[in-house]
Protein backbone atom coordinates (compact mmCIF):
# COMPACT_ATOMS: atom_id res chain seq x y z
CA UNK A 1 0.00 0.00 0.00
CA UNK A 2 1.50 3.45 -0.88
CA UNK A 3 1.95 6.13 1.41
CA UNK A 4 -1.54 8.26 1.93
CA UNK A 5 -1.23 12.22 2.74
CA UNK A 6 -3.62 11.29 5.64
CA UNK A 7 -0.62 8.97 6.97
CA UNK A 8 1.64 12.15 7.42
CA UNK A 9 0.19 13.53 10.45
CA UNK A 10 -0.24 9.94 11.79
CA UNK A 11 3.45 9.58 10.98
CA UNK A 12 4.34 12.45 13.48
CA UNK A 13 1.98 11.29 15.81
CA UNK A 14 3.42 7.86 15.95
CA UNK A 15 7.74 9.44 16.34
CA UNK A 16 6.71 11.68 19.06
CA UNK A 17 4.91 8.54 21.04
CA UNK A 18 7.89 6.12 19.66
CA UNK A 19 10.40 8.70 21.17
CA UNK A 20 8.31 9.34 24.79
CA UNK A 21 8.56 5.37 25.08
CA UNK A 22 12.00 5.16 24.58
CA UNK A 23 12.61 8.12 26.72
CA UNK A 24 14.06 10.84 24.40
CA UNK A 25 14.46 14.66 25.91
CA UNK A 26 11.78 16.98 24.24
CA UNK A 27 14.83 18.14 22.17
CA UNK A 28 15.42 14.92 20.94
CA UNK A 29 11.84 14.59 20.12
CA UNK A 30 12.32 17.51 17.77
CA UNK A 31 14.66 16.38 16.38
CA UNK A 32 12.67 12.93 16.00
CA UNK A 33 10.27 14.67 14.13
CA UNK A 34 12.24 16.96 11.92
CA UNK A 35 13.90 14.28 10.97
CA UNK A 36 10.45 12.43 10.05
CA UNK A 37 9.50 15.75 8.29
CA UNK A 38 12.64 15.58 6.34
CA UNK A 39 11.60 11.72 5.25
CA UNK A 40 8.11 12.66 4.05
CA UNK A 41 9.17 15.53 1.85
CA UNK A 42 11.78 13.57 0.21
CA UNK A 43 10.16 10.50 0.08
CA UNK A 44 9.32 8.60 -3.15
CA UNK A 45 5.68 8.52 -3.98
CA UNK A 46 5.53 4.76 -4.19
CA UNK A 47 7.35 4.10 -0.26
CA UNK A 48 5.22 1.91 1.52
CA UNK A 49 4.24 2.71 5.48
CA UNK A 50 6.49 0.41 7.23
CA UNK A 51 9.10 1.66 4.97
CA UNK A 52 9.06 5.31 6.60
CA UNK A 53 8.19 3.55 10.13
CA UNK A 54 11.47 1.59 9.60
CA UNK A 55 13.40 4.59 9.06
CA UNK A 56 11.44 6.71 11.66
CA UNK A 57 12.70 3.83 14.71
CA UNK A 58 15.91 3.50 13.07
CA UNK A 59 16.89 6.96 14.13
CA UNK A 60 15.24 6.74 17.19
CA UNK A 61 17.04 3.75 18.52
CA UNK A 62 20.25 5.03 17.33
CA UNK A 63 19.36 8.43 19.70
CA UNK A 64 19.04 6.02 22.73
CA UNK A 65 22.40 4.19 21.66
CA UNK A 66 20.57 0.97 20.24
CA UNK A 67 18.08 0.16 22.91
CA UNK A 68 15.00 -1.56 22.24
CA UNK A 69 12.09 0.49 24.03
CA UNK A 70 10.11 -1.52 23.28
CA UNK A 71 11.21 -4.18 25.31
CA UNK A 72 9.44 -4.13 28.56
CA UNK A 73 5.56 -3.60 26.73
CA UNK A 74 6.42 -6.54 24.83
CA UNK A 75 7.49 -8.75 27.60
CA UNK A 76 4.22 -7.41 29.49
CA UNK A 77 1.89 -8.52 26.57
CA UNK A 78 3.97 -12.03 26.05
CA UNK A 79 3.31 -12.72 29.48
CA UNK A 80 -0.67 -11.38 29.66
CA UNK A 81 -1.14 -13.39 27.03
CA UNK A 82 0.31 -16.39 28.49
CA UNK A 83 -1.42 -15.82 31.00
CA UNK A 84 -4.77 -16.83 29.31
CA UNK A 85 -3.41 -18.58 27.01
CA UNK A 86 -5.23 -21.79 28.18
CA UNK A 87 -8.69 -20.53 29.22
CA UNK A 88 -8.62 -19.01 24.98
CA UNK A 89 -7.74 -22.36 24.37
CA UNK A 90 -10.26 -24.07 26.16
CA UNK A 91 -12.83 -21.93 24.42
CA UNK A 92 -11.69 -22.29 21.41
CA UNK A 93 -11.87 -26.05 21.61
CA UNK A 94 -15.56 -25.63 22.37
CA UNK A 95 -16.48 -23.96 19.39
CA UNK A 96 -18.51 -25.67 16.97
CA UNK A 97 -15.53 -25.28 14.40
CA UNK A 98 -12.45 -24.81 16.27
CA UNK A 99 -10.36 -23.83 13.16
CA UNK A 100 -12.39 -21.06 12.30
CA UNK A 101 -12.79 -20.13 15.91
CA UNK A 102 -8.76 -19.87 16.16
CA UNK A 103 -8.10 -18.02 13.04
CA UNK A 104 -10.76 -15.05 14.47
CA UNK A 105 -9.09 -15.35 17.87
CA UNK A 106 -5.87 -14.78 15.91
CA UNK A 107 -7.15 -12.18 14.15
CA UNK A 108 -8.45 -10.40 17.13
CA UNK A 109 -5.02 -10.65 18.82
CA UNK A 110 -3.73 -8.34 16.59
CA UNK A 111 -5.33 -5.55 18.37
CA UNK A 112 -2.37 -6.03 20.47
CA UNK A 113 -0.77 -3.29 18.42
CA UNK A 114 1.57 -0.06 19.75
CA UNK A 115 1.22 1.67 16.42
CA UNK A 116 -1.92 3.34 15.27
CA UNK A 117 -3.97 4.02 18.35
CA UNK A 118 -4.98 1.32 20.29
CA UNK A 119 -8.47 0.21 20.71
CA UNK A 120 -8.35 -1.74 24.01
CA UNK A 121 -7.00 0.29 27.63
CA UNK A 122 -7.27 -2.69 30.15
CA UNK A 123 -6.31 -6.20 30.00
CA UNK A 124 -10.07 -7.19 30.55
CA UNK A 125 -11.10 -4.57 27.25
CA UNK A 126 -8.72 -6.64 25.54
CA UNK A 127 -10.17 -9.85 26.63
CA UNK A 128 -13.25 -8.65 25.86
CA UNK A 129 -12.33 -7.78 22.12
CA UNK A 130 -10.85 -11.80 21.80
CA UNK A 131 -13.66 -12.98 22.89
CA UNK A 132 -16.46 -11.13 20.94
CA UNK A 133 -14.59 -10.02 17.75
CA UNK A 134 -15.69 -7.85 15.19
CA UNK A 135 -15.45 -9.04 11.89
CA UNK A 136 -15.55 -8.04 8.95
CA UNK A 137 -15.03 -9.63 5.04
CA UNK A 138 -13.80 -12.60 6.73
CA UNK A 139 -12.79 -14.96 3.82
CA UNK A 140 -12.36 -18.22 6.05
CA UNK A 141 -13.60 -20.45 3.35
CA UNK A 142 -11.16 -19.62 0.74
CA UNK A 143 -8.03 -20.02 3.29
CA UNK A 144 -9.49 -23.05 4.07
CA UNK A 145 -9.74 -24.09 0.45
CA UNK A 146 -6.42 -23.54 0.72
CA UNK A 147 -4.68 -24.71 3.15
CA UNK A 148 -6.69 -28.44 2.25
CA UNK A 149 -4.35 -28.42 -0.75
CA UNK A 150 -1.52 -27.03 0.70
CA UNK A 151 1.63 -29.09 1.98
CA UNK A 152 3.21 -25.97 3.63
CA UNK A 153 2.63 -22.44 5.54
CA UNK A 154 4.48 -19.58 5.97
CA UNK A 155 2.60 -17.62 8.85
CA UNK A 156 4.38 -13.92 9.06
CA UNK A 157 4.03 -13.09 12.61
CA UNK A 158 3.23 -9.24 13.74
CA UNK A 159 3.76 -8.07 17.68
CA UNK A 160 4.69 -10.05 20.78
CA UNK A 161 1.62 -10.92 22.71
CA UNK A 162 -0.42 -11.54 19.63
CA UNK A 163 1.77 -14.21 18.80
CA UNK A 164 0.09 -16.50 21.78
CA UNK A 165 -3.39 -16.15 19.84
CA UNK A 166 -1.40 -17.30 16.43
CA UNK A 167 0.06 -20.26 18.45
CA UNK A 168 -3.25 -21.65 19.29
CA UNK A 169 -4.18 -21.20 15.87
CA UNK A 170 -1.29 -23.08 14.58
CA UNK A 171 -1.52 -25.45 17.28
CA UNK A 172 -5.49 -26.47 15.77
CA UNK A 173 -4.20 -26.17 12.31
CA UNK A 174 -1.14 -28.49 13.08
CA UNK A 175 -3.93 -31.19 14.80
CA UNK A 176 -6.22 -31.02 11.38
CA UNK A 177 -4.31 -30.82 8.67
CA UNK A 178 -0.70 -32.55 7.97
CA UNK A 179 0.90 -29.02 6.87
CA UNK A 180 4.23 -28.28 7.57
CA UNK A 181 4.51 -24.80 9.24
CA UNK A 182 7.11 -22.05 9.09
CA UNK A 183 6.76 -19.09 11.58
CA UNK A 184 8.65 -15.82 10.37
CA UNK A 185 9.24 -12.96 12.93
CA UNK A 186 10.78 -9.55 12.31
CA UNK A 187 14.79 -9.63 12.30
CA UNK A 188 15.24 -7.40 15.04
CA UNK A 189 13.38 -4.58 17.34
CA UNK A 190 10.81 -2.69 15.98
CA UNK A 191 7.58 -1.09 17.77
CA UNK A 192 6.28 -4.20 20.15
CA UNK A 193 6.68 -6.41 16.89
CA UNK A 194 8.26 -10.15 17.90
CA UNK A 195 11.09 -11.17 17.52
CA UNK A 196 12.71 -15.05 17.73
CA UNK A 197 12.64 -14.32 21.43
CA UNK A 198 9.52 -13.69 22.07
CA UNK A 199 8.79 -16.51 19.48
CA UNK A 200 10.89 -19.08 22.07
CA UNK A 201 9.22 -17.49 25.18
CA UNK A 202 5.56 -18.07 23.83
CA UNK A 203 6.33 -21.38 22.30
CA UNK A 204 5.26 -20.89 19.30
CA UNK A 205 8.78 -22.07 18.26
CA UNK A 206 7.54 -25.77 19.18
CA UNK A 207 5.13 -25.35 16.27
CA UNK A 208 7.07 -24.98 13.38
CA UNK A 209 10.53 -23.84 12.11
CA UNK A 210 11.06 -20.08 13.18
CA UNK A 211 12.65 -17.86 10.59
CA UNK A 212 13.17 -14.20 10.68
CA UNK A 213 12.17 -11.53 7.84
CA UNK A 214 16.19 -10.48 8.12
CA UNK A 215 14.63 -6.64 8.32
CA UNK A 216 13.87 -3.95 10.93
CA UNK A 217 11.04 -2.91 9.45
CA UNK A 218 7.74 -3.69 10.74
CA UNK A 219 5.74 -5.47 7.74
CA UNK A 220 7.50 -7.50 5.10
CA UNK A 221 8.51 -5.40 2.92
CA UNK A 222 10.28 -8.20 0.19
CA UNK A 223 12.99 -5.76 -1.05
CA UNK A 224 14.48 -5.45 2.33
CA UNK A 225 13.88 -8.78 3.52
CA UNK A 226 16.64 -11.80 3.53
CA UNK A 227 16.94 -14.03 1.27
CA UNK A 228 15.80 -17.52 4.11
CA UNK A 229 12.52 -15.36 3.98
CA UNK A 230 12.29 -14.90 0.30
CA UNK A 231 13.03 -18.39 -0.52
CA UNK A 232 10.15 -19.13 2.10
CA UNK A 233 8.16 -16.68 0.88
CA UNK A 234 8.01 -17.68 -2.40
CA UNK A 235 7.73 -22.05 -2.62
CA UNK A 236 5.02 -21.83 0.36
CA UNK A 237 1.90 -23.13 -0.71
CA UNK A 238 -0.20 -20.62 1.57
CA UNK A 239 1.16 -17.56 3.52
CA UNK A 240 -0.89 -16.17 5.91
CA UNK A 241 0.73 -12.90 6.88
CA UNK A 242 -0.83 -10.87 10.23
CA UNK A 243 -1.43 -7.28 10.99
CA UNK A 244 -1.47 -3.68 9.02
CA UNK A 245 2.34 -3.55 9.11
CA UNK A 246 2.71 -6.49 6.63
CA UNK A 247 -0.75 -6.15 4.86
CA UNK A 248 0.75 -2.20 3.95
CA UNK A 249 4.13 -4.11 2.36
CA UNK A 250 2.51 -7.14 0.50
CA UNK A 251 -0.69 -6.32 -0.82
CA UNK A 252 -1.14 -6.48 -4.59
CA UNK A 253 2.69 -8.29 -4.21
CA UNK A 254 2.57 -11.55 -6.98
CA UNK A 255 2.01 -14.10 -4.25
CA UNK A 256 -1.38 -15.85 -5.45
CA UNK A 257 -2.13 -17.72 -2.53
CA UNK A 258 -1.64 -15.17 0.10
CA UNK A 259 -4.23 -14.02 3.39
CA UNK A 260 -3.93 -11.04 5.62
CA UNK A 261 -5.85 -11.15 8.76
CA UNK A 262 -5.29 -8.31 10.62
CA UNK A 263 -7.61 -5.70 12.87
CA UNK A 264 -7.84 -2.30 10.97
CA UNK A 265 -6.34 0.57 13.01
CA UNK A 266 -6.79 3.64 10.71
CA UNK A 267 -8.89 5.04 7.91
CA UNK A 268 -6.34 4.88 5.52
CA UNK A 269 -6.41 1.32 5.54
CA UNK A 270 -10.08 1.06 5.85
CA UNK A 271 -10.91 2.80 3.06
CA UNK A 272 -7.40 0.54 1.15
CA UNK A 273 -9.89 -2.40 2.18
CA UNK A 274 -13.27 -1.18 2.09
CA UNK A 275 -14.39 -1.63 5.48
CA UNK A 276 -14.57 0.69 8.98
CA UNK A 277 -11.51 0.60 11.38
CA UNK A 278 -11.65 -1.66 14.14
CA UNK A 279 -12.63 -4.42 12.54
CA UNK A 280 -10.97 -7.39 12.13
CA UNK A 281 -10.90 -9.17 8.32
CA UNK A 282 -8.98 -11.88 6.59
CA UNK A 283 -8.29 -11.29 2.87
CA UNK A 284 -7.03 -12.72 0.37
CA UNK A 285 -4.58 -10.91 -1.94
CA UNK A 286 -5.34 -10.26 -5.29
CA UNK A 287 -1.61 -9.79 -7.08
CA UNK A 288 -1.00 -7.21 -9.06
CA UNK A 289 -3.75 -4.42 -7.59
CA UNK B 1 0.72 30.11 23.99
CA UNK B 2 3.92 28.16 22.26
CA UNK B 3 3.79 25.75 19.60
CA UNK B 4 4.05 21.98 21.15
CA UNK B 5 5.54 19.20 19.82
CA UNK B 6 1.68 17.51 19.90
CA UNK B 7 1.11 20.36 17.86
CA UNK B 8 2.77 19.20 14.72
CA UNK B 9 1.13 15.98 13.82
CA UNK B 10 -2.32 18.15 14.32
CA UNK B 11 -0.81 21.12 11.78
CA UNK B 12 -0.12 18.44 8.96
CA UNK B 13 -3.91 17.29 9.71
CA UNK B 14 -5.51 20.53 9.68
CA UNK B 15 -3.70 21.84 6.20
CA UNK B 16 -4.67 18.37 5.09
CA UNK B 17 -8.39 18.63 5.95
CA UNK B 18 -8.17 22.82 4.45
CA UNK B 19 -6.80 21.93 1.57
CA UNK B 20 -9.51 19.67 0.61
CA UNK B 21 -12.17 22.17 1.90
CA UNK B 22 -10.80 24.35 -0.53
CA UNK B 23 -11.02 21.94 -3.67
CA UNK B 24 -7.03 21.23 -3.78
CA UNK B 25 -5.86 18.45 -6.30
CA UNK B 26 -3.86 15.32 -4.38
CA UNK B 27 -0.32 17.13 -5.84
CA UNK B 28 -1.60 20.40 -4.20
CA UNK B 29 -2.32 18.83 -1.12
CA UNK B 30 1.23 17.87 -0.80
CA UNK B 31 2.60 20.69 -1.62
CA UNK B 32 0.63 22.47 1.30
CA UNK B 33 2.31 19.60 3.31
CA UNK B 34 5.69 19.70 2.30
CA UNK B 35 5.38 24.47 2.81
CA UNK B 36 4.43 23.28 6.30
CA UNK B 37 6.96 20.71 7.47
CA UNK B 38 9.14 23.43 5.72
CA UNK B 39 7.87 25.95 7.86
CA UNK B 40 7.54 23.45 11.17
CA UNK B 41 11.18 23.00 10.27
CA UNK B 42 12.47 26.04 10.38
CA UNK B 43 10.17 27.72 13.00
CA UNK B 44 11.20 29.95 15.91
CA UNK B 45 10.38 28.15 19.01
CA UNK B 46 8.45 30.45 20.57
CA UNK B 47 5.88 30.67 17.63
CA UNK B 48 2.53 30.89 18.46
CA UNK B 49 -0.20 28.10 16.87
CA UNK B 50 -2.02 30.74 15.13
CA UNK B 51 1.06 32.28 13.11
CA UNK B 52 1.62 28.92 11.78
CA UNK B 53 -2.20 28.45 11.16
CA UNK B 54 -1.83 32.08 9.48
CA UNK B 55 1.12 30.69 7.22
CA UNK B 56 -0.81 27.69 6.14
CA UNK B 57 -3.84 29.29 5.13
CA UNK B 58 -2.04 31.95 3.21
CA UNK B 59 -0.29 29.45 1.10
CA UNK B 60 -3.73 27.55 0.96
CA UNK B 61 -4.96 30.86 -0.84
CA UNK B 62 -2.67 31.67 -2.62
CA UNK B 63 -3.42 27.90 -4.95
CA UNK B 64 -6.90 28.92 -4.98
CA UNK B 65 -6.15 32.29 -6.36
CA UNK B 66 -6.94 34.23 -3.06
CA UNK B 67 -10.51 32.41 -3.10
CA UNK B 68 -12.18 31.79 0.83
CA UNK B 69 -12.89 28.13 0.76
CA UNK B 70 -14.73 28.13 4.41
CA UNK B 71 -17.51 31.15 2.56
CA UNK B 72 -20.04 28.96 2.53
CA UNK B 73 -19.39 26.81 5.71
CA UNK B 74 -19.81 30.72 7.56
CA UNK B 75 -22.83 31.41 5.78
CA UNK B 76 -24.74 27.85 6.61
CA UNK B 77 -23.43 28.66 10.51
CA UNK B 78 -24.93 31.75 10.24
CA UNK B 79 -28.08 31.31 9.30
CA UNK B 80 -28.23 28.39 11.39
CA UNK B 81 -27.30 30.07 14.73
CA UNK B 82 -29.95 32.97 13.48
CA UNK B 83 -32.70 30.65 13.08
CA UNK B 84 -32.19 29.73 16.34
CA UNK B 85 -31.15 32.95 18.07
CA UNK B 86 -34.99 33.91 19.37
CA UNK B 87 -35.14 30.55 21.46
CA UNK B 88 -31.81 30.80 23.33
CA UNK B 89 -32.41 34.31 23.74
CA UNK B 90 -35.49 33.30 25.74
CA UNK B 91 -33.88 30.48 27.25
CA UNK B 92 -31.33 33.19 28.36
CA UNK B 93 -33.78 35.65 29.43
CA UNK B 94 -36.00 33.24 31.56
CA UNK B 95 -32.65 32.32 33.33
CA UNK B 96 -32.33 33.34 37.04
CA UNK B 97 -29.29 35.31 36.59
CA UNK B 98 -29.91 35.89 32.34
CA UNK B 99 -25.92 37.49 32.61
CA UNK B 100 -24.12 34.42 33.78
CA UNK B 101 -26.85 32.11 32.00
CA UNK B 102 -26.03 34.24 28.14
CA UNK B 103 -21.71 33.89 28.85
CA UNK B 104 -22.24 30.25 29.24
CA UNK B 105 -24.13 30.31 26.21
CA UNK B 106 -22.04 32.54 24.51
CA UNK B 107 -18.66 30.02 25.67
CA UNK B 108 -20.68 27.05 24.24
CA UNK B 109 -21.45 28.62 20.78
CA UNK B 110 -17.37 28.39 20.58
CA UNK B 111 -18.08 24.90 19.85
CA UNK B 112 -18.41 25.77 16.07
CA UNK B 113 -15.01 25.47 14.87
CA UNK B 114 -13.37 24.45 12.04
CA UNK B 115 -10.17 23.88 13.23
CA UNK B 116 -10.10 21.18 15.92
CA UNK B 117 -11.81 18.36 15.99
CA UNK B 118 -15.44 19.46 16.46
CA UNK B 119 -17.41 18.06 18.92
CA UNK B 120 -20.78 18.26 16.97
CA UNK B 121 -21.99 16.56 14.15
CA UNK B 122 -25.76 17.86 13.28
CA UNK B 123 -27.34 21.34 14.38
CA UNK B 124 -29.49 19.14 16.61
CA UNK B 125 -26.32 18.32 18.56
CA UNK B 126 -24.76 21.67 18.94
CA UNK B 127 -28.16 23.03 20.23
CA UNK B 128 -27.97 20.50 22.63
CA UNK B 129 -24.44 21.61 23.71
CA UNK B 130 -25.54 24.89 23.55
CA UNK B 131 -28.43 24.23 26.26
CA UNK B 132 -25.97 21.85 28.44
CA UNK B 133 -22.61 23.31 28.42
CA UNK B 134 -19.97 21.67 29.62
CA UNK B 135 -17.98 23.67 31.76
CA UNK B 136 -14.86 23.76 34.07
CA UNK B 137 -12.85 26.86 35.63
CA UNK B 138 -15.75 28.96 34.63
CA UNK B 139 -14.64 32.22 36.96
CA UNK B 140 -18.00 34.61 35.97
CA UNK B 141 -17.81 36.03 39.55
CA UNK B 142 -14.19 38.00 38.56
CA UNK B 143 -15.14 38.60 35.02
CA UNK B 144 -18.53 40.35 36.41
CA UNK B 145 -16.48 42.22 38.88
CA UNK B 146 -14.29 43.65 35.92
CA UNK B 147 -17.04 44.82 34.30
CA UNK B 148 -19.10 46.48 37.16
CA UNK B 149 -16.23 48.73 37.15
CA UNK B 150 -15.73 49.08 33.33
CA UNK B 151 -16.58 51.67 31.47
CA UNK B 152 -15.32 50.29 28.03
CA UNK B 153 -15.27 46.64 27.06
CA UNK B 154 -12.96 44.72 23.30
CA UNK B 155 -15.06 41.69 22.67
CA UNK B 156 -12.41 39.63 20.50
CA UNK B 157 -14.78 37.60 18.37
CA UNK B 158 -13.84 34.17 17.01
CA UNK B 159 -16.43 32.01 14.45
CA UNK B 160 -19.08 32.91 12.04
CA UNK B 161 -22.30 31.10 13.61
CA UNK B 162 -20.64 31.84 16.56
CA UNK B 163 -21.21 35.63 17.47
CA UNK B 164 -24.69 34.97 17.20
CA UNK B 165 -24.48 33.84 20.79
CA UNK B 166 -21.98 36.69 21.72
CA UNK B 167 -24.65 39.04 20.39
CA UNK B 168 -26.98 37.79 22.51
CA UNK B 169 -24.33 38.22 25.44
CA UNK B 170 -23.80 41.68 24.48
CA UNK B 171 -27.16 42.68 24.37
CA UNK B 172 -27.56 41.95 27.78
CA UNK B 173 -24.74 43.41 28.90
CA UNK B 174 -25.40 46.31 27.76
CA UNK B 175 -28.79 46.80 28.86
CA UNK B 176 -27.36 45.70 32.41
CA UNK B 177 -24.61 47.50 32.19
CA UNK B 178 -23.56 51.25 31.32
CA UNK B 179 -20.59 49.98 28.87
CA UNK B 180 -19.34 51.14 25.72
CA UNK B 181 -18.90 47.79 23.06
CA UNK B 182 -15.89 47.00 20.63
CA UNK B 183 -16.65 44.09 18.56
CA UNK B 184 -13.29 43.18 17.02
CA UNK B 185 -13.39 40.41 14.28
CA UNK B 186 -11.07 39.00 11.63
CA UNK B 187 -9.14 41.68 9.30
CA UNK B 188 -9.39 38.91 6.21
CA UNK B 189 -11.03 35.46 5.47
CA UNK B 190 -9.74 32.70 7.54
CA UNK B 191 -10.98 29.48 8.46
CA UNK B 192 -14.33 30.08 9.49
CA UNK B 193 -13.52 32.98 11.83
CA UNK B 194 -15.97 36.41 11.66
CA UNK B 195 -15.14 39.15 9.62
CA UNK B 196 -16.73 42.25 9.00
CA UNK B 197 -19.81 40.74 7.26
CA UNK B 198 -20.55 37.90 9.39
CA UNK B 199 -20.44 40.82 12.04
CA UNK B 200 -23.07 43.17 9.79
CA UNK B 201 -24.96 39.70 8.38
CA UNK B 202 -25.86 38.49 12.14
CA UNK B 203 -26.73 42.26 13.39
CA UNK B 204 -23.93 42.26 16.53
CA UNK B 205 -22.17 45.66 14.43
CA UNK B 206 -25.82 47.22 16.51
CA UNK B 207 -24.49 46.85 19.70
CA UNK B 208 -21.34 48.28 19.68
CA UNK B 209 -18.73 49.67 17.39
CA UNK B 210 -17.13 47.05 15.14
CA UNK B 211 -13.15 46.75 14.54
CA UNK B 212 -10.89 44.06 12.70
CA UNK B 213 -7.86 42.96 14.47
CA UNK B 214 -5.96 44.03 11.03
CA UNK B 215 -4.57 40.83 10.58
CA UNK B 216 -5.81 37.23 8.40
CA UNK B 217 -4.31 34.95 11.58
CA UNK B 218 -7.01 32.86 13.80
CA UNK B 219 -5.79 34.57 16.29
CA UNK B 220 -4.84 37.90 17.59
CA UNK B 221 -1.90 37.64 17.43
CA UNK B 222 -0.58 41.45 18.54
CA UNK B 223 2.90 42.25 16.62
CA UNK B 224 0.88 41.46 13.55
CA UNK B 225 -2.37 43.49 14.71
CA UNK B 226 -3.75 46.86 13.16
CA UNK B 227 -2.83 49.44 15.19
CA UNK B 228 -6.20 50.39 15.47
CA UNK B 229 -6.41 47.16 17.35
CA UNK B 230 -3.84 47.99 19.48
CA UNK B 231 -5.45 51.43 20.76
CA UNK B 232 -8.37 49.72 21.69
CA UNK B 233 -6.49 46.36 22.88
CA UNK B 234 -4.72 48.87 25.48
CA UNK B 235 -6.75 51.34 26.45
CA UNK B 236 -10.25 48.71 27.25
CA UNK B 237 -11.02 48.43 30.46
CA UNK B 238 -11.61 44.59 30.04
CA UNK B 239 -10.99 42.48 27.58
CA UNK B 240 -12.82 39.43 26.82
CA UNK B 241 -10.93 36.62 23.85
CA UNK B 242 -12.95 33.96 22.59
CA UNK B 243 -11.96 30.86 21.31
CA UNK B 244 -8.61 28.95 21.77
CA UNK B 245 -6.78 30.89 18.50
CA UNK B 246 -7.43 34.13 20.92
CA UNK B 247 -5.72 31.79 23.76
CA UNK B 248 -2.97 30.73 22.38
CA UNK B 249 -2.23 33.94 20.79
CA UNK B 250 -3.19 35.99 23.90
CA UNK B 251 -2.31 34.69 26.92
CA UNK B 252 0.24 35.73 29.17
CA UNK B 253 -0.02 38.66 27.56
CA UNK B 254 0.73 42.17 29.59
CA UNK B 255 -3.16 42.96 29.66
CA UNK B 256 -4.63 42.29 32.96
CA UNK B 257 -7.78 42.23 32.76
CA UNK B 258 -8.30 40.13 30.09
CA UNK B 259 -10.78 37.07 30.31
CA UNK B 260 -10.48 34.03 27.77
CA UNK B 261 -14.07 32.38 27.26
CA UNK B 262 -13.37 29.35 25.16
CA UNK B 263 -14.08 26.01 23.98
CA UNK B 264 -11.11 23.18 25.34
CA UNK B 265 -10.51 21.74 21.87
CA UNK B 266 -7.13 19.65 21.90
CA UNK B 267 -5.06 17.66 24.87
CA UNK B 268 -2.29 20.49 24.48
CA UNK B 269 -4.74 23.70 25.15
CA UNK B 270 -6.50 21.02 27.68
CA UNK B 271 -2.89 20.43 29.57
CA UNK B 272 -2.48 23.96 29.24
CA UNK B 273 -5.23 25.10 30.99
CA UNK B 274 -5.37 22.23 33.52
CA UNK B 275 -8.80 21.10 32.40
CA UNK B 276 -9.71 18.14 29.95
CA UNK B 277 -11.18 18.40 26.19
CA UNK B 278 -14.34 19.32 25.48
CA UNK B 279 -15.11 22.17 28.57
CA UNK B 280 -16.07 25.27 28.04
CA UNK B 281 -13.76 27.32 30.74
CA UNK B 282 -13.56 31.34 31.79
CA UNK B 283 -10.41 32.10 32.57
CA UNK B 284 -8.70 35.67 33.21
CA UNK B 285 -4.66 36.33 31.72
CA UNK B 286 -2.17 35.74 34.17
CA UNK B 287 0.42 38.14 32.56
CA UNK B 288 4.12 36.84 32.45
CA UNK B 289 3.54 33.25 32.59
Amino acid sequence: MKTYLDCYPCFLRHGLDAGRIAGLSESQQKRVLNGIMKVLQEMQPEATPPELAQIIHRRIREMTGGADPYKEIKEEQNRLMLSIEESLKKEVEEAPRPLVAALKLAGACNAIDMGPTRTWKTPEELIHQLRNPNLDHFEERQLLDCLTKARNLLYVADNAGEIVGDKILLSILKREMPIDITVAVRGAPILNDANVEDAIKTGIDRLGNVITTGSDAPGAILSGCSQDFMENFETADVVIAKGQGNYEALEGCKKEDLFFLLQVKCGVVARDLGTSEGKITLRKNRPGL
